[in-house]
């Protein structure tokens, strides 16, 4: 599918991408450039057969595909690199969570030639390290591609189908509207599990109780996802603009169920616990989850 | 270990009860009292010999043991008519999430000869009825016993040992203190799930967009907890008045994280970041939790 391709940043997401164009034989050549040398390591015991690169230079300049997936507050000075080095025929793409911060940077810095189609596969875990990749990490999940104005259509087929190729499901929305929609689906759930440990941190000192030890009714849940790397989630609160008008409408929301409880509405707590039921069923219906209670956890 | 057990309220702690209790062999005669035909269908298929009883009555009068699972909503109604029946020498129990409600119900309607001892295993799952019960759900979990005064230690002992034959860790508490630990670990985790999964409907309503579909990010481990049942829940939402602490300290911390936010503060948010990924390691090392990235769910 490509001679070469080059991996910017090579952690979970990376080295799963590594993995599967290794399994699915995408490219003649993979480089990969990885600045952690605890990463590259790691990335060696990868069965696959990527080159390290140091710097982005002219060994890479007449690769058709790059993959930037690093932390999204590197992105300026690679793209500065990418202006001086990079042939124009390239298809540069990347797999950053917010998407209208990316579009403006790449606007204003990216050399016009040059061809960038931002992607989102909806993909991760916790954990982060090319430890943790995984080949299949990608099957079946949505990937978002950001539709713009004068695209081409010859670099947009073509990496529409290189997600394919490695499992996604693609779809295509405009930046605007990927930052709502996962502003509600992915950053606010983060930004309020990362709250709720630190509220429990909080409770622990003012009772002066171990409460961690009690954590399976409920806390070991959020504690998961606010245990995720914290350079992406800085980035991705910092750049979605979505989130603050997220937490009003949250805010607002757990004012009206405060209330609820304090006037003990029968009537009103009994209908928010019944409506929020049917969500979960949506979701496993949609196979965004497995079907198997408490996640299948025991 | 007894001669005749009842269980009031069969749904899935009571019929997990009833499973381990016959696994183990811990009683010749078990009783169940379940108002629900459906549930009753469902418990005939249970490997057990219990035999139903459709009203506390004389036939119950001389059991040792009484656990009451029901929602706690109900249990006032069930003491009136314990009162009437049962013999002084029987031990009451009962599982509900929070206990200085219990205990001032318990003092105020209990007829005093009546030996009620609280207990609270910290078990359980988003699915409810009998048919989710697993003989294995209280293995390795923690179970509070409530400690009051005056309570009989032979009572005591013999509940505690009951607890520990069908597989819990027994810590003890005084009403007052499991109400505030579990408000943080228990309460504000599900009020707070539920809260994001009512943010993500409006959300849904105000952006006419189809999100849901999208829950892969985060979304879909609130929707879990979210889906618990709705009579539990208010029952508890309703009964442990520490939940309006919880929920002024939740969004306290909410707003400094929206300011933090709203100003790039860089230093703040990393620490913040940072810090939350400690807990999940502590969970994780007092088995809360499983040890597998993702909840081991793909």
């Amino acid at each position: 599918m490509f001679k070469k391709v080059l991996i910017i940043g090579c952690g979970l997401i990376g080295s799963s991408i590594l993995r599967a164009m290794h399994k699915k034989k995408l490219s003649k050549k993979i480089f990969v450039l990885e600045k952690s040398k605890n990463n590259i390591s790691k990335i060696k015991k990868i069965k696959s057969n990527c080159k390290f690169i140091k710097n982005i230079n002219n060994e890479i300049s007449d690769v058709d595909l790059i993959i930037i997936s690093t932390p999204m507050s590197q992105y300026k000075k690679i793209i500065v690199k990418l202006n001086k080095f990079l042939k124009e025929s390239c298809l540069i793409t990347d797999v950053g969570s917010t998407k209208k911060n990316i579009i403006k940077l790449k606007n204003k810095f990216l050399n016009k030639k040059l061809n960038w189609i931002s992607s989102h596969p909806i993909a991760g875990s916790e954990v982060s390290g090319p430890e943790y990749g995984n080949k299949n990490l990608f099957l079946n999940k949505w990937c978002v591609i950001i539709k713009e104005k004068n695209q081409s259509s010859k670099k947009f087929n073509l990496l529409n189908k290189f997600w394919k190729k490695i499992g996604s499901k693609v779809v295509l929305m405009d930046a605007v509207n990927h930052d709502k929609i996962f502003s509600i689906t992915s950053h606010l759930p983060h930004l309020i599990a990362y709250n709720l440990i630190k509220t429990a941190q909080d409770a622990q000192k003012i009772q002066k109780k171990d409460l961690i030890k009690y954590s399976a009714g409920g806390l070991r849940d959020f504690s998961r996802i606010a245990a995720s790397n914290e350079i992406m989630w800085r980035d991705i609160f910092f750049n979605n603009d979505n989130i603050i008008k997220a937490i009003n409408l949250f805010s607002k929301n757990l004012n009206i169920f405060k209330k609820i409880i304090q006037n003990k509405n029968n009537k009103k707590i009994l209908s928010r616990l019944t409506n929020s039921k049917k969500v979960r069923t949506q979701i496993v219906q949609l196979k965004q989850d497995v079907a198997k209670p408490d996640f299948g956890r025991e």
